[in-house]
């Protein structure tokens, strides 16, 4: 298709949505890119909001990214406040309203939506969700006025939530029915210097506990009632799990995957040619257990976005299989891994054997050493690893990156465990505990036999 | 042979000897291990010292790790000032002076002597080597009395000893042949901002200075002559390059190979059945070049101890080709690589590309947020990467572990370009500054097809 005539319209003003208009804006310069964004903003960074509520970024002007006029300025057409009402899949339209935009291609970046527990009194004033800067500039206004705050849910989001308002001073309520913080994605040794990090911070943390209904007067949330009982509180922070918002794509009819992310190919294209889709509202293969997965990082939705937009532009970019390395802060602890952990092993029924160990992250006379916790899950038979998980002072996310990388190719336990590192006391230790993790678990198996 | 008569005996106390002898004891717990160090003291942390004298560390007794007593509990017969004075192999003994010792197997770890400039002066009181830690004790307390150092040669150790020196409040000056810091190991653009940093702190550095004489009276050092003037000082740090201690090997006829360590197969054994030899005294294969190399880091020679140990109690076990990770804090920069830079395969005429990038360390907006420069040398035809330089604010010493385990395994700029990452505000940039580099280099070479 010849570039001049090629008009490309994208669906979402996120990393995906951003990313995807400015590559294919980069390989074809001379296509027309229109995206439309429901929100005043764009190209802001939503995971920054945790932290200016928890004061460590100074103010929300600092989470904007870029102006709009960049993108003015690289030929993106922006429109903003602009909520995309229909797609048309056979006449190559979508509506606005009454108005109608024609494409050759579309993509859709419509990202996610908080799962809306089906609670009486969930609509109350007062139970917010982290997600619109504006909204959270709102919040943040709020949080000034106000003492008692509780979270739901130990998700990600919710143990970042609840570590950050604690550092502000307010009395911080977690509550969650699993019994260890972050329980759908981590192990719980992993999780425990992080339970004892957000106690120190004064969160009080309700675990096993289930949220029966919001409570209010005049409209506005008062109190929380759960199986433990009923908590006063001045504000909710619903800290549910994401999920694909995706309906308008279902609408348009397009294919849905068994997450309820939008089917794609390896090159972010969907059941529908010339139709892409990229970020959170799409689900993506995971590379470990070949099974279908949404709801990552903006880091992934930023690839996915670029890929989208360079073959939207006309070019062949494929998007591999995930490991995803992931890595966070649970009050002053970092956290992170890869793929999947012992729990989640064990609850798919997947064999696999746990190398283990706890190491430092400096020579253990240097002034800020954190003991880092390692643990390798691999395959029994190839000794192949297969997930990670670790908590610790410093290194994480560097480590994940590092395992991600060397499990999507591969790697066993024998070659972590013998594995060169780095030895300097202000920053790395005789031994990398990823070493160590590996060695325990080798010498583990070596006794079984 | 049978365990309960098997003599093994060990030359050298630093971490090469003393993991030897450990591993040598786990695996022949029967066999008798005698260690000989001609030191008062083991298992310390010789790279600690340079901290203590920048006040870092608060003091010399944390560098030690284990006392003797745990090496006499887990069986070790260790021989504190005992100096080795000979080696006979077709006796299988070694001498202390008149007395005679037999072995079944030997273990040599002499470690590593300094470079000893043949400059006039050199023997003056006042010229300090950094190597025994009861030296360094007694250097630390004549620090506390003096206003003005001179320290010769901007090697790694040159230069975390500056960097220490000047912290502590003295008068520092580094003198140098070279034309910016570490030349022989690491690359201009690499080390630029460490010499900012030290400037910072107060060092002088005088590059493209070569020193004729150290200059004193009544035996104490005074000055320092150089092709750029003479310095006074009260002191000179005599930081020149390490090579390997093999006076013993070389007298009883090892083979020493062509850096001057001695000569090992892949299970560290010598040219003579039966003895073996372990960390800075011998030489190992590089990975990459397949040349030899020798002077690597306490992690080397840890792990070269473990298998020489294990080899001599009997077992079985293999030291791989080394691709050199290594890191360090010059100033308050850290720095690493993985084999060799820049300006190392230009001087070897190995053909390769270079991929550089500047990425950050955490989202743009966060508290603590650093710069982090990745520069990745490829081959120009395979694209597989073959060395990296690096230098930034954290994550540097993880960063190149990861880098040499996937070097190691012939990852390619590629690999690396599309690689997943981490992104949380706190800990991780949205684009990780290794897959930055390498984009950045596959951008380059598209540009000049």
């Amino acid at each position: 298709m010849d570039q001049k005539s090629l008009r490309v319209i994208v669906i979402g003003g996120g990393a995906a949505g951003i990313s995807a208009a400015s590559m294919a804006k980069t390989v074809a310069p001379e296509a027309s890119v229109t995206l439309f964004t429901e929100y005043e903003d764009v190209a802001y960074s939503p995971c920054g909001i945790p932290f200016v509520h928890g004061k460590e970024i100074p103010d929300f002007e600092r989470l904007f990214l870029q102006t709009s006029e960049h993108y003015a300025e690289i030929g993106i057409d922006l429109r903003f406040k602009t909520t995309v009402t229909g797609i048309d899949l056979n006449k190559y339209t979508v509506s606005v309203g009454s108005e109608i935009f024609g494409w050759d291609r579309l993509i859709i970046a419509t990202g996610f939506e908080y799962e809306e527990p089906n609670i009486p009194g969930i609509d109350l004033e007062g139970t917010h969700y982290v997600k619109n800067i504006r909204r959270a500039m709102e919040f943040d206004k709020t949080l000034d006025q106000i003492k008692k705050v509780v979270v739901v849910s130990a998700t990600p989001l919710g143990v970042e939530m609840a570590g950050n308002l604690a550092q502000r001073g307010l009395e911080t309520h977690l509550v969650d029915e699993g019994a260890w913080l972050m329980s759908e994605v981590a192990d719980p040794d992993i999780m425990e210097p992080v339970q004892k990090s957000l106690e120190e911070l004064g969160v009080k943390i309700h675990f096993g506990t289930k949220v029966h209904e919001f409570k209010g007067s005049n409209g506005k949330v008062k109190s929380v009632s759960t199986t433990g009982g009923d908590m006063d509180c001045d504000v909710v922070v619903v800290a549910t799990n994401k999920t694909p918002n995706n309906h308008l794509s279902r609408e348009a009819g397009l294919k849905i995957g068994s997450t309820g992310g939008i089917l794609v190919d390896d090159h972010m294209l969907t059941s529908k040619k010339g139709v892409y889709a990229a970020g959170d509202c799409a689900e993506v293969v995971h590379g470990v257990t070949d099974l279908p997965i949404q709801g990552l990082s903006g880091s992934h939705a930023y690839s996915q976005g670029r890929v989208a937009g360079a073959n939207a532009g006309g070019d062949d970019r494929a998007y591999d299989p995930v490991y995803v390395p992931w890595g966070m802060v649970g009050g002053n602890v970092q956290i992170g891994g890869v793929s999947l952990g012992e729990t989640l092993h064990k609850a798919l029924g997947i064999p696999h054997t746990v190398a283990f160990a706890q190491g430092i992250s400096r020579a253990r006379y240097y002034p800020g050493v954190t003991r880092i916790r390692v643990k390798l899950i691999a395959d029994p038979k190839t000794l192949r690893v297969m997930g990670a998980q670790m908590s610790g002072g410093e290194g994480i996310k560097e480590r994940a990156d590092f395992l991600s990388f060397a499990i999507k190719r591969g790697a066993t336990l024998h070659d972590f465990a013998w594995m060169e590192n780095v030895y300097c006391p202000p920053i790395g230790a005789l031994m990398e505990p990823i070493a160590l993790a590996a060695q325990a678990g080798l010498a583990e198996l070596a006794k079984k036999k």
